[in-house]
């Protein structure tokens, strides 16, 4: 039988990264929050924690190689999504739908966004300011210009609008314990309560924004 | 000149219970998070952190009382509302905007309710969902119940509706620093921006929740 070291060392390089950053990502799902130790880490992804030292210098560093993995392909799709040849509040439906998909994916970003950028070196956060959310929060406020533009949005403040929708975004799913204790609730949204909350999340916020909305 | 402890004997038992609650809500607002340590919290109420054991037990009956205090105070709020002669409409923006207004004050909110509902002794974690939560959450379905008897609403889910209105709220306030990193912002959220902030959010929830709604 094949140990959990002869295991490891039959994986190339990168798959060992990848295996340590899902498991520090199920690891956070799981138990609702960012502190994970690295024995534990390294434990679930099969290999020895002196990996996390070798391939991530140390675990703020795999923090960020994990925090980059996620937003870097919410910025590939956002890409993609200014190619699309729709009007303003299609693009901004698309994309709204696709931040709540994050969410649900990810419940633990915006805690891991904000212990990063309070605890790590300054590089790091600079990193994560210019690189990951400014060009996030730019996205959404270049699809806002375009649908004032077109006539199709009420003149909003993009920055406003931003904190309504990662905040709206994130609220069923980094407060599961509210679910439990005061909706009898499982502790996790399954698939159906995510897509009526993305459903009734994406309405409220193209009902703030476009003029003269219908459902 | 009198020292710190000639001032706390000085106090009446009332007041370095009060003082010790307000110097750990200043900290936990000043410091972006839950975790101060009790020492830190006595030095700023002017006592020795032996008076956290004789007034709340522990650090985490000291939280219990802390979140009690705080919710408490909005479930009063609550009564008094549902005694106003308003609409529907009204009544559920006076108390969206009151929620708004919560969190500008106490930006730790969500965050100590799931500290204290993931962590605390089951009899609390009980206390904080029927005494607290579920009274905040009942009260909001009451007025969505009456805005859609009344027939001012669309049909919402109650419970998606709270969700959006907790993150909506909370968005601006626990993302503090993104606020900095991203949008060259003060670190905290000021007057002028917590009144805009407040509007937006507002009118947002209005306009997915009223029929026809008009700003």
């Amino acid at each position: 039988m094949a140990t959990r070291s002869d295991k490891a060392e039959s994986r190339t390089r990168g798959s060992i990264r990848d295996a340590l950053l899902d498991a520090a990502s199920a690891l956070m799902r799981e138990q609702d929050k960012i502190d994970i130790g690295i024995v534990e880490i390294a434990a679930r992804a099969g290999v020895n924690h002196g990996m996390i030292r070798y391939y991530f210098g140390d675990k703020e560093g795999m923090l960020a190689a994990l925090l980059d993995r996620d937003v870097l392909r919410a910025i590939g799709q956002l890409d993609a999504l200014f190619r699309l040849p729709v009007t303003p509040t299609e693009r901004m439906r698309i994309h709204l739908e696709g931040i709540v998909d994050t969410y649900y994916r990810i419940p633990y970003l915006n805690r891991l966004i904000q212990y990063m950028v309070r605890d790590a070196e300054p590089e790091r956060v600079r990193h994560i300011g210019d690189e990951l959310l400014k060009k996030i929060a730019g996205a959404q406020a270049r699809m806002i210009e375009e649908g004032i533009a077109a006539g199709e949005f009420h003149p909003v403040d993009p920055k406003l609008f931003y904190f309504n929708t990662i905040g709206a975004a994130d609220g069923l799913y980094s407060n599961r314990l509210t679910l439990q204790v005061v909706f009898q609730g499982k502790p996790h949204a399954d698939d159906d309560l995510h897509a009526r909350y993305r459903q009734h999340t994406v309405e409220t916020l193209l009902a703030g924004l476009v003029k003269n909305y219908q459902p």
